[in-house]
Formats: structure tokens, sequence, C-alpha cells
């Protein structure tokens, strides 16, 4: 059974399975599918931290998040469109979802400037001056030639007033509409759901979103510090009020049960810098829970990272060889320790694809949690 | 025509074409063959900085050069004796020289005590009292399992004065007897010739170790901040005079220049860090020339760091993207530098070996003389 959903351009959503609210489907842009629920592992500057291209395939990544906003800043979108666009750039065949910049403006703090026409800071490069507008960040998405573009919206604190909440979710809805109207390659681009903690802006913003038609929506304005379960509510709430036909995208989470969790609410998409990080920290991810590779225990084990795992490091490495690595600073086992836990997530996204398919969803949420109950962002 | 040198238990050094002094040979050890002159990437910790064994291979790397001082203090030996070797540690199936840790005492300076017995010193990574002695040094390269191990000797610094540098010589010769009668393993084991800068002292170490039987000999305590006419005297005054059918290997250096005048002299191996730590500076070798990274020019350049090259790096990256890189900081940056690096010096021994067989050796020097006058030090 494939129920093709929605089709615009060079875009084609087709749900394949669908167990209560969550739901396999497989993604196609510019011929390239995905399937979903996918996880996009964090490549901000034209390259995922410590791995080329050639180890993102073989981690069994098909998508990969950058940033409109970072690279416009370095290298600059001249230099990226004498490539053609950023997948020549960086060598990268699959697909590419860009961020539009809201996120990273927001996280200048006080140095910027924010006004009706867009966001004004300084570089923290070069001191320029910087205007990011909705129609800015577009056309540097366009010219970047990414896959699935996103709205320019801001992101504001947590905890924020219902007042201030509301005025910069009204901000984001008119930013949603100036980020459509200057769409003019009609790539596919994806409007991003505001409205902090407040259930009645939030569906204010979701509504309002939906009216405008968008490729697909994310729920933004999650992972700045709330408690989880007040973002489990926000996506319990919204994910599957979002339109059934297109993708759902939860923007900055995460930990394995966070979208384990997510997917059961009806969520497609999701990109963290969790697994990267948190492997350049030495917390890998592994059939048995969390291992920190700095404990002591580590030292004398010339097994692999985890037995299970069909990873580059686990199928060459033991974890006591990346150990002795990572405590000599060597780069290597950085690089050794984000394929493992890369790989992991998308082996994760694939478990969830079956368990759906299977109907057994709960019982793998059920094994999930008791292997990752305690999983911090390091 | 090929002539069997010298064959010894699982070590064969068989040259094949001579030049003046210049030859290259063919050296084989536990079934492992590799062509002379040969240049051995440093991988101290065991791995070499950046870099998997998968990289070395696909650089044409066949000998890496070890530490058994640093392996000794870290990870330990027991961890390496429970994976059957080094080898089976780093997942390395070329051939490994380990350095004895002579050279790594000496640069602990003040911090060590040395007497007839041995090196006494604190380990610098938990203050532990640690004896170093000529016996221990050859039981831990035999834990190891390496391929080719060095005597344990006395570096000085430069300049030293004669009565000095001709106390540490024989001091030396002292070690170098009681390390080959430490090699319960058989393995091969080569001498290293002392002497500083002074011809006598130099002459006297060489025949005194030649009277000792070694399988190759090494000239050390070069590249010790002596300048290069120095050093270019020792190596043409000792080099061709140590035994023909043996090995012969100038340690710690260098500059390709420096490595072709060795060549020139009758030298067979070298290491050095520069390709590799000049790598993860932004210098890049080339057929033209040095290339720094860091310098604008190749902000806007979608050209490989080398046409020429058939490097992973050139192959599939610019240099534009490669400096975009290392301008984010970005792990990726320093690896594919040091690929390319690696591989360039990889193709260097091999240039070199191809002008001894054609007789072209001063014109490739020339060449060399054109590009590399300049190389220093990162």
């Amino acid at each position: 059974m494939e129920i093709v959903c929605y089709l615009r351009f060079n875009m084609q959503f087709s749900i394949q399975n669908i167990h209560n609210y969550a739901r396999t489907a497989s993604l196609t842009i510019n011929d390239k599918t995905i399937s979903t629920p996918s996880f996009m592992t964090i490549g901000t500057y034209g390259a995922v931290k410590t791995m080329d291209c050639s180890d993102l395939k073989k981690c069994n990544v098909d998508i990969i998040l950058s940033n409109a906003f970072h690279l416009m800043l370095r290298p600059g979108i001249d230099l990226i469109q004498k490539f053609g666009g950023l997948h020549q750039f960086m060598k990268w065949d699959g697909l590419i979802l860009t961020d539009s910049g809201g996120y990273q403006v927001f996280s200048l703090g006080k140095d910027v400037k924010i006004n009706n026409e867009g966001a004004e800071f300084r570089s923290p490069f070069n001191g320029d001056k910087v205007l990011m507008t909705p129609e800015i960040s577009i056309d540097v998405q366009t010219q970047i030639n990414t896959d699935i573009m996103m709205i320019f919206d801001e992101c504001i604190k947590y905890p924020s007033d219902i007042s201030t909440t509301e005025k910069s979710m009204e901000l984001s809805l008119r930013w949603a509409e100036r980020s459509k109207k200057a769409n003019y390659s009609a790539k596919p681009l994806f409007g991003i759901v505001q409205g902090g903690m407040y259930p009645e802006l939030r569906e204010r913003s979701r509504q309002a979103l939906i009216d405008m038609e968008f490729d697909g929506y994310a729920l933004g304005g999650l992972s700045v510090g709330e408690p989880s379960d007040v973002m489990y509510e926000v996506i319990n709430e919204n994910a599957h009020k979002l339109p059934t036909d297109k993708p759902r995208y939860v923007m900055g989470i995460g930990k394995p049960l966070d979208i384990a969790y997510a997917v059961r609410a009806g969520v497609d998409m999701f990109d963290c810098v969790i697994p990267t990080r948190n492997a350049r920290n030495g917390q890998l991810f592994t059939s048995s829970g969390i291992k920190r590779i700095r404990n002591a225990q580590y030292s004398n084990d010339i097994g692999p990272i985890d037995n299970e795992c069909e990873c580059y490091a686990c199928k060459n490495f033991s974890i006591s060889y990346i150990k002795h690595l990572d405590r000599c600073n060597e780069i290597l086992a950085a690089r050794l320790m984000t394929i493992h836990n890369v790989y992991f997530y998308q082996n994760l996204m694939m478990q969830l694809r079956n368990a759906i398919i299977s109907s057994s969803l709960d019982d793998y949420i059920a094994q999930l949690e008791r292997n990752f109950r305690e999983v911090k962002n390091d």
C-alpha cells in the first residue's frame, strides 16, 4: 500500500504505513528518496564535524542539515555559487535541508536588533554589519541550491511571557508570508510553527501557516531550555494536527527517546547535534544504552564499542583503542566515535520505521526507555 | 638485476639499482615488502594524526614509525599485548618500526636523570617514576611486536662540547651492546650512530656499531637544531661508510630536499613529522612547491590543492573548500591536508626511486631545489 499524499514540482511525499499517529513515508526531492521518520545529521558549515561525505554514506546518512546563516558569513554565498551549490562544494550527493538562520540569529542574544524588516547584527567573524530578512534568507538558501528551505522566523528564549511570545509569533507569521512570496525558485519550503509553550498561540500559528500552504511543517522554538514534559506536550498537541499529507519536522531534538515519542506523535523529520557533539565528548550510543568512553572500565576492553553494531568503528577497532586515542587527543578518536553515533542514529530511525510497519512501536519505545532514560546534552 | 645483500631470519634486504652512492632496494620483513628509499610516516601513539589505516593505504603508506617510549606510558604495554601487538591494536597490516625512546627521553630535558644503567624520569601523565634501560626498551619493543627495533641510545643537545659528546657517544655504545644482547626475539635491530657534529666521534661510533653487527644502521642526533650544512656534512661523511648490504636510515629528517640529498648520499630510510604536522598548520606540499592554505589567494580557488596530484583530497575537494573548513576549525580540513601531504611524500619517494633507476637523480634534485628551497618546520 502506498498513498501519494503530496506532489508538487520536484517533491513527492508518499505515506506507506500508519500506526496510530505514527507513519512511515518516502520523501523524494530532485529524484533523491529518503525514508521517514528520518534523522538529519548536522553539517552546519558544509561538513559534518570530523566526517567526510564517504563516511556519511557508510553510516547510511541520506540527508543532512546545513545552515544558510553560517554559510552566508563563511565562506559566503559567492564561493558556493561558483561551484553551482552546496552539494558540489562539499561533494555531497544526498539531500540537504537548510535552516534559515532564525535560530542562529536568536543565539546571538543581545547583539541583534530585530524589527519588522528583519534582524540586524554584526558578523562575529569580521564585525561587518549584516542584515537578515525573510527575502535574504530565501535568496541565500536558493543560491546554496538546497533541497528543502525553511522560512525565516524569530526564536525567543524560554521562558517568555505570553505577550512577548504572541508578538514574536505574529512577527514570525508575517515573515513566513514574506518567505513564501520570496520563494521564486519554487523549491520545497517548510513553515515553522511558533508560539512558545502557550497552546492557544501554537494553535493560531499552526492554523495561519496551514492556510499559507507550505510544503511541509516544522515545530520550532523547542529544545530551548524548557522541561521535557513541556516539550512533549507541545509536540503531542500539535504534530498530529499538522497536515497529514505533508512532512512534519520537529527542529533541534534529540535524544533517542525524545525522537521516539515524537515519532509516536506523528513526526517525520528530526535534526540535532547530539549524536555528533556527544561523540566528540566521548558519549556513545549503544544497543545497551550510553557508554562514556572516559570511564575507566573501558581501559582494557578489547571488544568494540557495541558488539551488535555494524559501523566502521565497531567492525574495525576496539573501545580500548579508541579510548587510548581519545586520551592522547588524537583526532581519529573523535571521528570514529562520530561515525559510531551517526550510524546508531540512522539505525535507530530504521528500527522506528520497522516498528511502525510491524505495529510494535510501543514495545520498541519500552526497550529504548530501558536504555536511554538518562541521556543528557553533553 | 637483484642482489640479495642481507638475509637474516625474517628479514631480507635486496639492492636493485645503484647510482653513485644512491640505491634502490626492497626490504622484506615478515613477508611484507617495501621499496627503499622509503619514508616512514609518524604514528607515535598508534595512529597517524588525523588518519586511520585505510587512509594510510590510500596514500600508499607501507611502513610507519611508532614509539616504544610513548606507548609504554600510554596506553601501556599490557593492553597492546592483549591484542597480540601494535598491528592488531591499531589495525595496521603494514610494517612498523619503533623508536626506542632515546630521543623522547632527551626531549624531557632536565627532568631526566641519566646514569650508566639507563634513564630515570617521572611520567608526564601520572607522575610515576619510570626507568628506561636498553633492556626495558628492547623488551617493550618486543612486546609491541614491532617489525624493526631501534637500540636505546642517548641523544644530546646541539651544540655540545666534544668531551660531553664523547662521553655520551660512549654511553650510547655501551647501551647499544646491551640492546643487542637483550634482543631475545631476534627481531631486526638497528644500531644508531651518534657523535654529534664531530667527525672523529661519528667515525668511532660508526666503527664500533659495525663491529657489533646490527641489521641496519641509523644516523641519530641530527635535526636537533644544527645548521643544514652541518647536518649535510654528517650525512655525506657517514652514510656511504655504513655497510652497503644493510638498510641505512637517517632519523628525524625531513624536508623534501634534505631527503633527496640524503638519498644521494646513500640513505634508504627516513621519518619525520613534517608532512603530518605541517599539514595541520596548513602548509601543503605540491608539484609546484609549498602552498599555505591560509593565504588569501586560495579563498576563491575552485581547483584542487594540486592539479597533478591523485590523492583523495585532490581528486574530491577544492582548495577553497578545504580552506573554508580550516577557517571554521573543522577537523576534516586537517585530515584532508594530512592525506595530501602524506600522499605527496610517498610520491616523492617513488620519484626518487625512479630517478635512481633512470640515473637522473641530479636532474630530479634540481627540480626539487626550484620548488622546495624554502621549506621550514612549521
